[in-house]
């Protein structure tokens, strides 16, 4: 738990008036020079400061000899030092009110007994001078809002956006963040918390909580000795906004391997798994079901229920989505016989069976029938909410548009599944999540999109926060 | 079962000298213009012809009256008319000796009684006719060895490579075909089962089995009453190239949806899963596991045993590699002693421990390091498999041609698991899979890649058919 003073320190070393890279070198294959790299791709438009006692200068930029030297106001350092190094440099970040250092060195608990009294040694140096840690043994941080990438892989990342990342792991957290690109979806703030010395995962989360920008809230973890603040902290969030959970470690093999990773034991995975269940928290078993269902949750309104509708021009792909939902316990709804009657006389003569999943065949594959069909499967009040099948042929428009103000009109979320490659279903989706509509390209993401969503709607869970923020990277 | 004479003519209509499209048309939206599209798009370098008694000219070819009237061989004709019209064609392909009728009209068994009386009429007419009949009902077929879209979905398709798909729904067949292309997978031989009313699986696979460009099979089936045979034939071309098949069904809600589609009762999913596991048949959950077996077989080695060895840098994704391939039963290797004394010199003074999955930490980020450890690997006798794992990073160089060649000298095969997003993925993609190692993005694809090599592995079946050909599209 976090104080309102460290929350709001934790904040401004978030979005930094300046950054400093404490161990930034000339040295290409080396961490403090990915680092600078990082902040420089990334468009920070604050200060950036690298320190080094001997450099002048590095990919261009003015090295300072120290933080001191430099004389201008820092909120946030990365320290790229070795692990003993890294202890000596928290009381010079001190001095000059650092709020928040990340520090990326490994060697801590993760080695066993003398890097734990490291690590030890690191958290209260940490504590000492007022500075907030994140890691040890992290990749860094990202604020995609305002382009800062304070981590050592330097990309420019997808920014913006209400969906905010906490990942134990740096690989697996870069899987996240590829996977949202893959996908179209930004990612407002990052936090690696790897071996979390100082700041754990309910901090973390309390401060994600606290953050006004972010809506989503996705966690990877491996294990932690603060399961418990942290899932009662995690289900006060979610309460007023989502907050998914992925958690590694579902064989004994993987939790051998989690053990010397980052210091903690995987835990039982059975044991966290009833937690969350029983503070309602969503689970994600993988990296794509876990940015689908935040993706969802970022782009659409929660339904007022869980009765799924299906539209499709081919049965097949629907038969699959049918079987993935229910793999996932979500409610294949009945269409109401209103809504069935209105509809009939669209099919005089047309080989279809008026049920859920609506196979619309041939009427399907023009715009105003399918259109017309999902106004009414929309409009029926047996339906919470439409998965729109389609896919890609290049003489048939996919109304993306239109779709997207169905949506609006009948304050009910669409979620799109369009099976295509290439060009098209670029410019569609683009349309689409700008529109509301999380828009997937495979049965599975498209189920996950739903279960996010369908999660909330069965516990009663509407968003409080306002979706205006551009989600798009 | 086909007769040898019936192999024949069907592999002389998948490699036809002419197409025919019985009821080309000038208007877009109908199935008869984006057939011709389709094959004038696919690249296919034979006649083309199609049939209008009125049209001159569609899309700049020359249209013909009748078949007589081109007077051109031609062995697989495209029949895109009405449920009544496509019977009445038979006798005209018939007397011209058309190898192979692609009937893609709808109205059939799927609409109930009516519709089966027509199918029953439809298949007797072929058979009148010495035509073989592939759906109806169907999207059509592909041969992208030879550029031949024969189907009404327009595109220029993955071409080539060494996997063949059936699959019984278009839009499923269709997702196959995107997941080959995002997985820079060829694609052989598409054939769209749809009904049929003649060709059943059990005859479709029987003529992949003796194909001999086609050395792994995909198979996509909602449910068919000649089970058995397809099964004791699949099992049988199994035993000399990979069968992976892929059911639909698994939930009460979708085997009401397939009773629809094509007119055939999913079948007890339970009952399949149990017949398929006791034939030895690899079952895929999804279509993203059907393409990773499927990618991971024809560009791999089958390995010598099931032992896996895992090389990371980054802990965090092989932790969930390990969960992934645990879930499917697939065994993590122990390294032997004289490997882990072999490495143990390199590891002085770096943070990691020397297990499997072996997280190589800094020493891994170098490409000199990585190859150092995953010859060391691939030289344990205790591993028969090396999944290697890398992060993209721009300032780091992934050693992609010296895993290829790694991977030849010491005859084991490698799996690579690589997180990124964007253009250098790409590069690398094609240099691994040029090379025979398949490339996947994330860890559920790069866990059915293992499962599809080690499932072979593990019944003794190596492959006993050529693996030059090129799989890249």
């Amino acid at each position: 738990m976090l104080t309102p003073e460290q929350l709001t320190r934790l904040d401004q070393g978030m979005n930094p008036r300046g950054v400093a890279i404490i161990g930034a070198t000339t040295e290409q294959h080396r961490v403090g020079y990915s680092v600078l790299e990082s902040l420089l791709l990334g468009g920070y438009e604050g200060e950036i400061i690298p320190i080094h006692p001997r450099h002048e200068t590095i990919l261009g930029r003015r090295v300072y000899t120290s933080l001191a030297a430099a004389g201008l106001p820092v909120d946030l350092a990365v320290v790229a030092l070795n692990e003993r190094a890294t202890i000596d440099a928290m009381s010079d970040l001190g001095r000059q009110d650092v709020k928040v250092a990340v520090c990326v060195a490994g060697g801590y608990r993760e080695m066993g007994q003398s890097g734990t009294s490291l690590q030890v040694a690191l958290r209260e140096a940490a504590e000492r001078n007022n500075v907030l840690l994140i890691g040890p043994n992290t990749l860094g941080v990202m604020n995609g809002r305002i382009g800062l990438n304070a981590t050592f892989w330097p990309e420019r990342l997808p920014g913006g956006g209400v969906v905010s990342v906490i990942s134990q792991s740096g690989g697996v957290g870069q899987m996240i963040i590829c996977q949202a690109q893959d996908q179209g979806l930004g990612i407002n703030k990052w936090i690696g918390a790897g071996n979390r010395a100082a700041l754990d995962f309910d901090s973390l989360v309390q401060y994600l909580g606290a953050d006004p920008t972010t809506s989503v809230i996705a966690v990877f973890i491996e294990g932690t000795e603060l399961a418990r603040p942290f899932v009662e902290l995690a289900a006060q969030v979610d309460s007023q906004k989502p907050v998914i959970v992925m958690k590694a470690g579902s064989s004994p093999r993987s939790q051998e391997a989690a053990l010397t990773h980052t210091g903690s034991l995987a835990g039982s995975y059975k044991v966290y798994q009833d937690v969350f269940g029983q503070f309602g928290l969503l689970q994600a078993p993988n990296v794509n079901a876990l940015v689908s269902a935040c993706k969802a949750l970022a782009l659409a309104p929660v339904p007022r229920g869980s009765r799924v509708g299906i539209l499709t021009p081919s049965a097949g792909p629907s038969i699959l989505l049918v079987d993935a939902l229910a793999e996932l316990g979500v409610e294949i709804g009945r269409f109401s016989p209103q809504m069935l009657e209105r509809i009939s006389g669209l099919f005089k003569n047309v080989p279809v069976v008026l049920k859920n999943p609506l196979d619309a065949a041939a009427v399907g594959y023009s715009a105003d029938g399918y259109l017309t069909l999902a106004d009414a499967i929309l409009g029926d009040p047996a339906i919470d909410l439409l998965v729109a099948i389609n896919l890609d042929h290049k003489n048939r428009r996919f109304p993306a548009q239109e779709l997207v103000n169905l949506s609006r009109q009948h304050g009910k979320p669409i979620v799109s599944l369009f099976i295509g490659h290439g060009a098209r279903p670029f410019a569609y989706r683009e349309t689409c999540q700008a529109g509301g509509i999380p828009f997937f390209g495979t049965v599975e993401d498209a189920a996950w999109g739903v279960q996010g969503l369908v999660h909330r709607a069965i516990r009663g869970l509407a968003p409080n926060v306002s979706r205006s923020a551009d989600p798009r990277p």
